[in-house]
């Protein structure tokens, strides 16, 4: 538990990156042996892509840190709960555990969303999952963000 | 019809690339007013990278064309049924219409598992879906990469 708020805290300071300039603050991490092998924040405006969510980066960071795209045996801590891209994503690169913040009841997918029952089916597989890790930090940063938004 | 024949023909070309060198063989396209504004093949084990699908390179590159992540009005050409990944790229991107050739019984998200009414249940709208273009080239293609793999 010690482990999960350690690396949370450090996720939540690549989330203050994106907020820094300007994005929608999500960051995240994966973690291999306890040790950080990718990690990225939310890119999107930026980068004019789409798929630039914090996990993608991060996955793709770790892939190539490792040079496998096979992310067996590694965890991914995020922000706020994976949208159905990014849970698309994890199962392709075999991450085994999810650790997440916030949920996300719009566009959530471990949790506020069924994708669940229809992944495990095509994959006979699904992620263990620990959510409401430093909950309330990374939902207010979100929240703040869109309140400063719409003001 | 002809105009999906001629774009699915351009797929299958990028389908080419992959498969010459060693990946599995899937081509994506994405045209706007029938322009070509990016395009990508699976790159999987190229870039050590488990996003490297084709789709999601195409998308990246079309968003980076158009100098903006959002693809309103875009078609996107892919050989192969998408994966839930990338179904949930295609949702992030607004991508309006899916062209796909041949079915992925395995991994596919749009018909072949039922990704369709949870994606609908949480982006309120879906892509016009048309399937079966070049078809049996497209499947060929596939199957005659794994079959070579198997010997």
């Amino acid at each position: 538990m010690a482990d999960h708020l350690r690396f949370m805290g450090i996720a939540y300071q690549e989330a203050l990156k994106a907020l820094d300039e300007g994005e929608v603050p999500i960051g995240a991490l994966i973690v291999r042996d306890q040790q950080i092998i990718g990690r990225g924040y939310n890119r999107v405006e930026q980068l004019s892509d789409a798929t630039a969510h914090a996990e993608i980066i991060a996955i793709s960071a770790a892939s190539n840190s490792s040079a496998s795209w096979r992310l067996n045996g590694c965890t991914l801590y995020v922000t706020i709960e994976p949208c159905a891209m990014c849970l698309g994503a994890i199962m392709q690169s075999r991450i085994e555990t999810i650790v997440y913040g916030a949920a996300d009841p719009r566009y959530g997918a471990i949790d506020s969303h069924s994708y669940r029952r229809e992944t495990e089916r095509t994959y006979r597989r699904f992620p263990s999952v620990i959510a409401n890790i430093l909950n309330e930090d990374c939902s207010r940063l979100l929240t703040g963000f869109f309140a400063g938004l719409r003001k």
